[in-house]
């Protein structure tokens, strides 16, 4: 696959560059690979860090200012960010109030992030609570998780507990309102090609034309099963299904849709699908509170989609509405 | 190309059923395929109205509401938008100012925006003024262009023009600021694979992995030459190289610097052009004002990128600020 990079091993470090030069209200530490607000750290607000492997553009680097993240730590592709990075961002956003760790779950990510938790307390006194996202209900373990993979809620997870760190909520709330986004959020997605790691060169598994991966991992791992390409109605039936099997989404405030790109596939695909999901959530009697469309959490230039449902209150809505700027999710600011 | 679409000759359709679905301050007209701000006409306002062929998402549906486009009419798959569709979006968002038209230099779309003024004009007695973008230096006539094609040059002045018509200007003050916008704007792209046209079921043009087609437009049309695939850094001098030469950027007051996704290309590669893209700016001299990276005026499932620079002044970059609400472009409100 052709893509727009320098030297394959770079890629990470190049595309920092290019945050640091495109977005001048942020910081970029480029020995550390951790992209900050520029006013990190907010006397009295709660830091909130997240990282994980890159190729997940814009999350998280992409979520961070004021509203969202104060810190993202970029790992290597797919890979993730080691305790040293995350003990430097989790120190350097400190504003007192203690900091709340986002982690996808991913074994080597939970790994990492609870260590530089324990070392950045033992050596400051910072308080660190951690949440773990699992919202992805295609595979119970996968090739790099115990239990079920943190995916699409991530995002929403990263705006709703920022707009409560941005009220200066205490840090047990902020982790609250994370947890409770985390629980009553599902995911699922698929994978119409492959994505190609730049340092491979080559895709990460075979996906003929014609032909599709069910409940995509969002590094190529193995989904529920390999199956002819369907119509994005079926599709839609096909990820929706499953999620709504695994939760009751009706009541409440209504849901936030998500409907996510993988990074190769264009908008004009991903309308097509929202519109199919809403459809079927109308069927089911559920009522859409929020919509999102867009790549918001990608794997490289895998072709493909997913959807996010997240079974909102009335406060998490008034948090997901607070204003937020940041790279790529911004408004009201 | 495996594409997330039901029926090949309904994605419009059914896109527009997703964007009305997901976007409920906007209002879509189905039978026409206009999409319209919600509060169209907004009595006193010019209107503005764009549109073109579909498969170049978010451009232009994706640019209506306040601080933007009144209404956007969507066209076939790379195929211009009829006159009776222009002329039912020019009369709906006429709101006692006049009406501008922002037109891609595509023929059939300069000439059915023209041949729907006259009629609207004739009929109501609307004024309406066209501004046509031709920002692309990468050839002089193409398959579906006398002159330059319009292209990147194209969303900026949509912002930019928006702002100016959100503060009541008068319609020739708009027109003004829409054609300085252009006049100072220069773009080139390079496609690092076909785009696919859901009815056509397979690749526009043939071009090999390892090759890349400098120049090229945003409906596959052929560029400069066909090359074989180079690094980041290289690519970022044979777009910005033309662009330099056939403008002077020095001075004024910096420039908007937009690097833009072609719509299967991911966003971490667009920042990895994008700082190749500052550095080369920086040794030019020139003073980077504002960016915009993202994917924004796409080819459909198109791999590659365009740079679109626009030599500024201070009322066009206040412009630019301006509060924006629309679903791809939205800030300060």
């Amino acid at each position: 696959m052709n893509q727009l990079i320098n030297d394959p091993s770079n890629v990470v470090a190049d595309a920092l560059r290019g945050m640091a030069d495109a977005h001048p209200e942020l910081r970029v530490d480029h020995e550390n690979r951790i992209v900050f607000r520029g006013d990190a750290p907010v006397q009295g607000k709660v830091g909130l860090v997240s990282g994980g492997g890159s190729g997940h553009e814009p999350l998280h680097a992409g979520f961070v200012g004021p509203g969202m993240l104060d810190a993202a730590c970029a790992g290597e592709i797919f890979t993730s960010p080691v305790p040293d990075q995350i003990m430097a961002a989790t120190k350097a956003v400190d504003g007192g109030a203690g900091v709340l760790h986002i982690v996808k779950n991913y074994t080597g990510d939970v790994m990492n992030f609870e260590m530089a938790a324990e070392i950045a307390a033992a050596e400051t006194g910072v308080e660190v609570v951690a949440v773990v996202t699992d919202d992805d209900v295609a595979v119970q373990d996968s090739l790099y998780t115990a239990g079920r993979r943190g995916v699409g809620v991530t995002v929403l997870v990263e705006k709703i507990a920022g707009a409560a760190a941005g009220q200066h909520r205490p840090l047990a709330e902020v982790a609250d309102i994370a947890r409770r986004v985390n629980a009553n959020g599902r995911s699922m997605g698929v994978a119409l090609s492959s994505c190609t790691v730049p340092t491979a060169g080559k895709p990460t598994f075979d996906l003929p034309d014609g032909q599709m991966e069910v409940g995509i991992g969002i590094h190529g791992e193995p989904g529920r099963r390999r199956a002819p390409l369907a119509t994005a109605a079926e599709i839609a039936e096909m990820l929706v299904g499953p999620i709504l099997g695994d939760l009751d989404f009706t009541g409440g405030d209504g849901v936030i849709a998500f409907v996510n790109g993988m990074g190769a596939t264009p908008l004009i695909e991903l309308y097509v699908v929202y519109h199919e999901v809403a459809a079927i959530l109308a069927k089911a009697g559920i009522t859409v509170a929020r919509s999102l469309v867009g790549p918001y959490i990608t794997s490289l230039d895998m072709a493909g989609c997913s959807v996010t449902l997240v079974k909102t209150d009335d406060e998490m809505l008034r948090l997901w509405d607070a204003p937020v700027r940041t790279p790529a999710l911004r408004w009201g600011a």
